[in-house]
């Protein structure tokens, strides 16, 4: 498929984020031609995370402005530099935050998700062909955002951040495939590891835990105790797997306790998808003596930090994380999307809102909203 | 074998610690007859361990007095109370102060080795049948310690506290598998599961760090880098495996970035063996990033908390613990005893003071000296 931007510089519409905590302004930037190794990526939809919000709000030390944010969407290729064979124009493509190299310590460790190859890049808001950016607006440099910079028509990934997925899939729903919803699935499968029978406990229960519960419930989880602090959020997460509801302010007892009396000593699994140290510390503690195994999905602010007696891991917990939930990305969101496909694994039930590009500061007022999950915005015209 | 004690209250030496931080007093104690599902022993050897330590010192909350110390040892049944089926007079055995029924949640679950069945009784000193003690000195009570009390010429445990072992080993050696060698070798091959090839430090280099590397060294460990403030470690510890040494003090930096700089990124293992908790920290940081797995064997002064940003475990990094380095007691000591009768495990090579049961107080000054590793006391005349 050709198309007549190519070879060209494309003047689009993206959401620029001049200042921190100042709106997104809709502008005109120019999105350059992609380098050897890039992809340059026509955005039909994308959605919004925190994590957007969290370096939009100041309060990420390695937060640039002005940046393009934007990191849970999907498109079709427009065009590609030198030396990318993976894709080609027309490809249908989910932009990973998380890169894929299969070259790299990391990608040929067997043990973890973490590509290492353009990270040095990626943190610096630039590509590393050049390490300098590929957008602009009137000959001024825009940073990218964690290497997939979503809100904008048209966007430059490395060709190692690019997921081809099957050109069925609705780009509308799954572009939630790119963050969230595989964040809570891979924390549960790849990272946890539950096997049938274990007793869940699920902290926070936004996109990221409702897609835990959901994994939970697939890996055939016996009990999926959901922790909110808000008791709206039950009547949803009935639907994605939560069978007992907890909200710890109808308790006086620290919610470790609670739980820990719930399942006569602990559960099996936790997970904490809010982002508190305090309820990270709950959700250890909270585990069962000997074996009890508590996986850190929100991401907390900078400078925070967690802790607990070391007693409770010399008694047999065990205290992980999770980024991306584990998952490689280039390998396995296509194998998510055709489990999409097979109505396997739910993504449309996490889209509450719809709107466009040009809504979105609303849509990111709406993310602190109880009503909201994800909003998916219509990013061309 | 029958004894001419069976049946009867037996008087003899035992050290018994009246007070915190007092020394221990060699009395004369009656040791009542075993009940229901108990177990008297002839303690032949005893070692000392810093758990013993501790609780003498007066630090351990939890510490009961006036109580009988002593918890890594060999000995002989001298006889048993009724429904005892897994042992008889005259088999020699080691107490272990951590149970195992095989019936317990805990047991059956094949997930840990915590037994729970006694531990309600072991943690407040006594028995479980008449949550009673069976020492005495003139009618007055004396606490059990650990289950075990091994610094006694006789002593009382449940059935699930003893492993029965192969008569042929020197139970003057063989005491040390009791606790801290077990609790080393444990920590790398059932917690950590360390595999061949792997990158490992070693945080103190005491009886257990030195199991640690052995432990390590037998798994195939590629480099195992000793730390420990004490230089004068690393000569003995070359013979237990260790290949590098490192001492915080000759480092500006802070220790884990040394360790990451040495390594390129990190270890893959890393067991702290000190019970400090600012080194558990550098011990979970210098993990390599994505797969590092850090084990926590020292036990901290109570109170004391651990710390660390989440980011460390969100980027792949996961934090253990482990007691009795895992291993089922009575399952597994007498399969590490054949170990050593093989000559696949050492044991000699940590006894570096021998003495007897009168010299207990020397013997607890010199666990504070770095020249020793352990010391084992003579328990009969
Ligand atoms: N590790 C990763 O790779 C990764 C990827 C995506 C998102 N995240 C993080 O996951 C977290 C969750 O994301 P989300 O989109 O589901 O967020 P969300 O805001 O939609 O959901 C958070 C939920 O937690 C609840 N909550 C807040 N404080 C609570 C408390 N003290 N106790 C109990 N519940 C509480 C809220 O009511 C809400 O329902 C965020 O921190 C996000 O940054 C991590
Ligand atoms: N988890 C368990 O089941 C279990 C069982 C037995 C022992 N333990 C614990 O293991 C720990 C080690 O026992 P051990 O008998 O080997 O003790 P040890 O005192 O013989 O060895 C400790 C070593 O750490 C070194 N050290 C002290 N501070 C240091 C620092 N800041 N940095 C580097 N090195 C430092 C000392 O020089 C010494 O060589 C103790 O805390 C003990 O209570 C735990
Ligand atoms: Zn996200
Ligand atoms: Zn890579
Ligand atoms: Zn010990
Ligand atoms: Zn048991």
């Amino acid at each position: 498929m050709a198309s007549s931007t190519q070879g060209q510089v494309i003047t689009c519409k993206a959401a620029v984020a001049y200042e921190p905590n100042k709106p997104l302004v809709i502008e005109d930037v120019q999105v350059a031609l992609p380098q050897a190794g890039e992809v340059r990526i026509k955005i039909l939809s994308t959605a919004l995370c925190h994590t957007d919000h969290y370096t939009w709000s100041g309060k990420d030390p390695e937060g640039l402005f002005p940046c393009i944010l934007g990191h849970e969407a999907a498109g079709v290729v427009e065009s590609v530099g030198e030396g990318v064979t993976d894709v080609q124009p027309g490809d249908h493509v989910i932009p990973c935050y998380q890169a894929e190299c299969k070259e790299c310590k990391f990608c040929k460790s067997g043990k973890t998700n973490l590509c290492g190859k353009v990270r040095s890049a990626t943190g610096a808001g630039v590509m590393m062909n050049d390490l300098k950016s590929r957008f602009s607006v009137n000959g001024k440099p825009i940073y990218h955002f964690m290497g997939t910079s979503t809100f904008s028509q048209y966007t430059v990934v490395h060709d190692v951040s690019v997921a081809k997925i099957n050109p069925q899939a609705p780009l509308d729903k799954v572009c939630l495939l790119g963050c969230g919803v595989p964040t809570g699935l891979g924390a549960v499968w790849n990272t946890a590891k539950v096997e049938a029978g274990s007793i869940v406990a699920v902290f926070g229960l936004g996109t990221v835990g409702l897609a835990v519960a959901e994994g939970a419930k697939a890996a055939g989880a016996s009990r999926i105790i959901g922790v909110d602090i808000d008791s709206k959020k039950f009547d949803v997460a009935k639907n994605f797997g939560v069978t007992e509801f907890v909200n710890p302010k109808d308790h006086d007892k620290p919610i470790q306790q609670v739980l820990i009396d719930l399942t006569d000593g602990g559960v099996d699994y936790s997970f904490e998808c809010i982002g508190n140290v305090s309820v990270m510390r709950a959700a250890l503690e909270c585990c069962h003596k000997g074996w009890g195994t508590s996986v850190i999905v929100g991401v907390a602010a900078s400078g925070q930090e967690i802790s607990t007696r070391p007693f409770q891991l010399v008694t047999g917990r065990v205290w992980k994380g999770t980024a991306f939930g584990g998952f490689k990305s280039r390998t396995q969101v296509p194998w998510l999307v055709e489990k999409y496909l097979k109505k396997e694994i739910k993504v449309d039930e996490y889209i509450t809102h719809n709107m466009n590009l040009a809504d979105i500061n609303e849509a990111f007022h709406l993310l602190h909203e109880g009503g909201c999950l994800r909003c998916v915005l219509k990013v061309q015209d």
